[in-house]
């Protein structure tokens, strides 16, 4: 279970990734520091991908873009390589999942773009400080992801479904959650739906799209964050020759501290 | 005296420079509009450009950019036509001001990309709400402008120092116009410094970079925020082969609220 391995920086998490030694998700990994979807696409098609993200700031929050070929990100982990440094990755060809490799530095092009996407994992922290549950980390599993019907603002060749994360909470607890992630908008901010999966084209929650099923307990309502996976899906719709990712839960935990992106 | 003239809307700002009846600077009118600095520049450019601007989002905060082509920002506002909707543009070749026209439909190409940058003149209808000196708009002349020795974070071709606009006021108005700009981080957000200009590298108040010196009255400090000249700086250095921007301080009038670019 790598959820109990006691890591305690960005630094530390990204050593055991490049050793081999942590393969899984990382959700609880490291709490204070922020972890980050990565997208990772040639120069060709960057300014559509950056169009994209800006217009949909909700599921594609910027942490750092680096510049053509760099495999460090400068704001986010400067001394991190993004090749190596995530347990996991996926490996896109023609909008279809390639490979699913622990390493992409055979991969490598001189003219490779990396996009740093804050995660919602980063403000679950602050949720479990606030006395919030966050049954995907009670349960040790993946947070559950849903495909909505709500499509983002396209971009360029860009387009596609928001994809959400769901975390099952009571009723006030989901006033304290809106209160709490509000603070960071920079890792996906407030909720943008609670309740009723169906009004957002969920179906059923014990099935999502990515990720693991969670309980939801009698008097519990499901609430949903803008997903950094989102990004995914455009990127198959968009049919890239070539594009690496994360795999989903398996992110990029950075040197940035939750806090140093909260605001108000 | 263009300020004069009761503008309710974006939109009714927009159509008097199309008439050619507004060709001035635009602080103070349609009070309640978001205004916009405007950049327009080659496809070729527009990954690094839109780079620049994701690195520096305190001069460089996006309301709205177009695809390659389009004649209006979709968001900011639909109607609108960029080449002929604004006061004075600034035309730009090699880096170099080669131009100062009232209309740029004659130079429009298939390959421009239109960046629409929030304006500071939008959070100063919250001072004037909760009292707030705006000198430049008292006086009737347009806010002072400096280079500062503060560089920005650069990206790809693009790089030069941080422009900040000054507004002058007592110590407890600094602490009263910092919370209130807080609330638009969109359009600059809070000041990014106050006080003694030789410590950002000012050197004479009454001779700013660009604009009108504004009087400083006894007990009253500069307050400086974030300009949206910055990216003409950056423009001028990376010696682009050709531009379009706004002129300094005859923004684009948008039909974005005030209130809905707030938060908290």
């Amino acid at each position: 279970m790598p959820a109990q391995i006691d890591f305690k920086s960005g630094s530390e998490v990204r050593s055991a990734c490049r050793n081999g030694e942590l393969t899984g998700q990382t959700s609880g990994l490291a709490p204070g520091y922020a972890q980050a979807n990565l997208v990772v696409l040639p120069r060709e098609y960057a300014f559509d991908f950056l169009l994209f993200c800006q217009r949909n700031p909700k599921p594609c929050p910027l942490l750092d873009v680096t510049e053509p070929g760099e495999t460090s990100p400068l704001r986010a982990a400067p001394a991190a390589d993004l090749r190596t440094d995530l347990p996991r990755y996926r490996v896109w060809r023609n909008g279809k999942l390639a490979d699913e490799p622990g390493d992409v530095s055979s991969l490598w092009r001189d003219d490779l773009v990396s996009f740093v996407i804050g995660c919602s994992f980063t403000f679950e922290a602050a949720m479990l400080r606030a006395g919030l549950p966050v049954r995907h980390v009670e349960q040790g599993c993946n947070v559950p992801m849903y495909k909505t019907n709500i499509a983002c603002d396209p971009a360029g060749c860009f387009s596609g479904p928001l994809v959400v994360s769901m975390r099952p909470m009571t009723h006030s607890q989901a006033v304290q959650a809106v209160q709490v992630t509000s603070r960071y908008p920079q890792v996906h901010g407030a909720p943008v739906h609670f309740g009723e999966p169906s009004l957002i084209g969920v179906g059923d929650l014990s099935r999502p799209d990515f990720g693991d099923a969670v309980e939801v307990r009698d008097g519990e309502i499901p609430v949903y964050w803008a997903c950094g996976v989102t990004p995914q899906c455009a990127l198959m719709n968009a049919g890239v020759p070539f594009a690496i990712t994360h795999s989903p839960g398996c992110m990029f935990v950075t040197d940035l501290l939750d806090e140093s992106l909260a605001i108000g």
